[in-house]
């Protein structure tokens, strides 16, 4: 299986593309060289959210990275994913961890630290914590200070990452903050080219986070 | 666990109701007779889905009847409900049979033969057939005649199921088919009572269609 390592994790957004041009800008993430692929979808019924899940993970095997999928099990499960997101309106962690087995990934949203320590308690593998800027992913973003990530890194032993309108040019608040990685959307998934903001985010994480 | 019987279906629809008024009129479906009952849910977070399943759950165990959860397996299996019903925007029958093992319920939407020996082989239940007649329920109604309907009650050896717009006095149509019920969601959902609704349409198959 392929190793979990979610320094540059890269969270998908679909919704302003043709299929073919959203696998392509996924292909070239991978080429980039994300650790670590989400694949979120809303809007779209369960089977097209199974065949564009299909389509990703082919993607996905083929350069040796996991894929969660955010908040449906069932759709983890039937295309045999490495991982599921469950973010505080999904199914509750310990649920999902007896059924998805323990070999598996499970994420969770944390926005505060005893949020942090349920999830962990309850079998989280990782935590996302933010927003730690704005972002226009989602409709409603509450922000997550700096502050309240450190202390969510420090109160639970699970990695945690931090989300939230991250880009090359605004991570440096991250500095000295035991994170174990960044998640970003628009800054990979908007890129005029996807490869080459996942290969300045890496460099940038390196040069800036110093991991 | 409670005996499967599709005689009368009843299909649950919560988006006008506050949840105490919702839960009173599901109790009162079962006090009148329902032989199952599918919790559908298309608008709620999966946490939301998981709670009000687990509140249905816990009535439909205290009348002894099977609950079937629609399109979400890990919905299902969270509360670990006795089934799951598989439209053809949902995961598909044989994954689903796979995941949610031999003993659970599987159901599946049909509007042709081909659909319908498709869900069979695949490992589902039983078959529900339809629209019989223009509902409100969906947005878009495809009609299913009852031609179609005997085809397909012809075709497969699991029990198929009317639905679409049926009520106690629009059943005769029915006459002659072997189906195995009928599926109401409005006729007890909207009724000014509920109970008697679910009586009165247990006395019309009885009468009308004879079993």
């Amino acid at each position: 299986m392929a190793k979990f390592n979610p320094r540059l994790y890269f969270i998908t957004d679909s919704t302003k593309y043709e299929k073919e041009e959203f696998l392509s800008r996924v292909e070239a993430a991978l080429q980039g060289g994300v650790t670590l692929v989400q694949l979120r979808e809303k809007e779209r019924t369960t089977r097209e959210y199974l065949e564009l899940a299909r389509e990703v993970h082919a993607l996905t095997l083929k350069y040796n990275v996991p894929l969660i999928i955010d908040d449906r099990l069932d759709v983890a499960m039937a295309i045999d994913a490495e991982g599921v997101h469950l973010g505080q309106s999904d199914l509750p962690i310990g649920i999902a961890r007896k059924i998805f087995g323990l070999d598996k990934i499970i994420g969770a949203t944390a926005k505060t630290v005893e949020q942090a320590k349920e999830a962990y308690e309850q079998g989280a593998d990782y935590l996302g914590v933010g927003a730690i800027y704005p972002t226009t992913t989602k409709v409603k973003t509450i922000l997550t200070s700096t502050d309240m990530l450190d202390k969510i890194c420090h109160a639970v032993p699970i990695p945690a990452n931090a989300i939230g309108g991250l880009n090359k040019d605004n991570i440096d608040v991250l500095k000295g903050i035991p994170i174990a990685g960044i998640c970003v959307v628009s800054a990979i998934m908007k890129a005029d080219d996807p490869k080459k903001a996942a290969e300045e985010l890496s460099e940038a994480v390196k040069n800036k986070l110093g991991f």
